[in-house]
């Protein structure tokens, strides 16, 4: 059994015209990019990951979602500089910016989500279930047979 | 509506105590890697992700397959540099050595599979039709996608 | 004939207890990694590069220093972002924060030089001389060369 | 005080007109990249590194040799297989082949040199003492570093 993915909870969207909600994106494979735009594995490896699948999949079958969950450095990373940081190194996919944590330095999602840290790809299914949970580096390869099982789940073989 | 995969004709396989038959491995998918020793594209790229390909996937689900197609250099790529080869770049998987050609430098597999040159990668589903011919390089992402597809073919959703 | 370096007008300094000035680095080659902290190709290769410069040759006879050019995205990239950022990516030589320019958006050490752009590596000589002007990737094998024939210039052969 | 460096002794010849001999390149500092086609260490990294000290260095200043130090797989390494792997590679200096040993698998000059394995860079300074036996990898910045220092020795400064 898999439980269901917790809401995303944000106290900002960019690169969206309006924010997503992951309960409206079911009947797609959702993959969450969790990232600190000063955290230099989700620069070198996590993010460029992140667009590599949006370019891979179609849109109606993944869709790629960064959460910026800011656990230190906050006054560096605020929603002012992510924009600036999201231009430059051309991120065009919707980004979050996880909700402050309202005891400690853990922003909500993050801490719902019970993540060990940046950067973390989570994989949801087209139920909205989690999936999976890769902190740190995944090797493609394997990363895009995991997507491409959670696509293939209850369609027909060809 | 795909071909059946032409079979692999070898002079020799290395690797394995028995030659093995496209036939015989109906029922997984099979991942050609097309090489020659002195290809500069088949050592940096080819052959490391036919490695890869090995390693993350099950060996109940996918076979890997190299195939020796020396369309040049014939003196410098015989069977005794060959294994010198694989011994050297720890290729473990079965490689088969392409039956040398009646008319001109083409192999006969190479030629009856129309390959444009090394190295190319072929994947074959589990009912042993061609579904993919790869010439030069493929990203690992995308790889990873469509190996899995093939994987899931025929199988019921978890 | 090599002109004089200008002399670096900074704002403020980071990983140094004291300000630096050019002239007080006289008999070394200094070695200035023009950047800002969001240009991906200041993150990826101009900084890694400036490190291992460091790493290489010896402080007494190489000094390298870094300066935040700060030309566009300035609310993203103040000093209490750009102190996050050199700790989060370990840089430890000293940072000097480019002088906001007065009329447009070039701080004033950047406009004085006339840099193109970043990431660029200035080259000052044993003297104070400005040698090289490299804007972009400079390869590490030219560049070490580079740098060790300004070590040498006025020592005798070994 | 450094030692002479020995003679190359060499059964044949690659990529140059007539053999070469270190004494007749006295004036010249000396970069011998010894590897062995098959060498998977000398084909990723030493071969390519070779390559771009010859882009780098004028000739007049830097002389780059290949050794091919063949100490195991001697039927597979042989002089007609090398001259495939020089044409595939795109390797255009000068290559000798290592002069068969007499007791042993190890060839004259990589015994009467001492070398440890392939790839190993030895540098020759332009009075033909033996300056530099690195064994495995070495940074580029500090290898152009290296040979810098030996072009300049003797030299006045600019």
């Amino acid at each position: 059994m898999h439980d269901p993915a917790p809401p995303i909870l944000a106290s900002e969207w960019l690169n969206t015209p309006a924010p997503l909600a992951l309960e409206t994106l079911r009947g797609r494979v959702v993959a969450v990019e969790c990232f600190q735009m000063l955290c230099p594995g989700c620069v070198s490896h996590g993010l460029p990951q992140a667009q590599r699948i949006a370019q891979t999949f179609r849109a109606e079958d993944v869709v790629v979602i960064g959460l910026h969950c800011v656990f230190e450095h906050h006054d560096a990373q605020g929603p002012v500089s992510l924009a600036a940081f999201l231009h430059e190194y051309r991120i065009r996919f919707p980004v979050a910016v996880d909700m402050v944590g309202t005891d400690g330095p853990l922003p909500q999602t993050m801490a719902r989500y019970a993540l060990e840290g940046t950067p973390t790809l989570l994989l949801i299914d087209r139920s909205g279930r989690l999936r999976a949970r890769h902190f740190g580096s995944v090797p493609d390869l394997a990363l895009g047979a995991d997507i491409m099982a959670l696509v293939r789940e209850g369609m027909n073989a060809d």
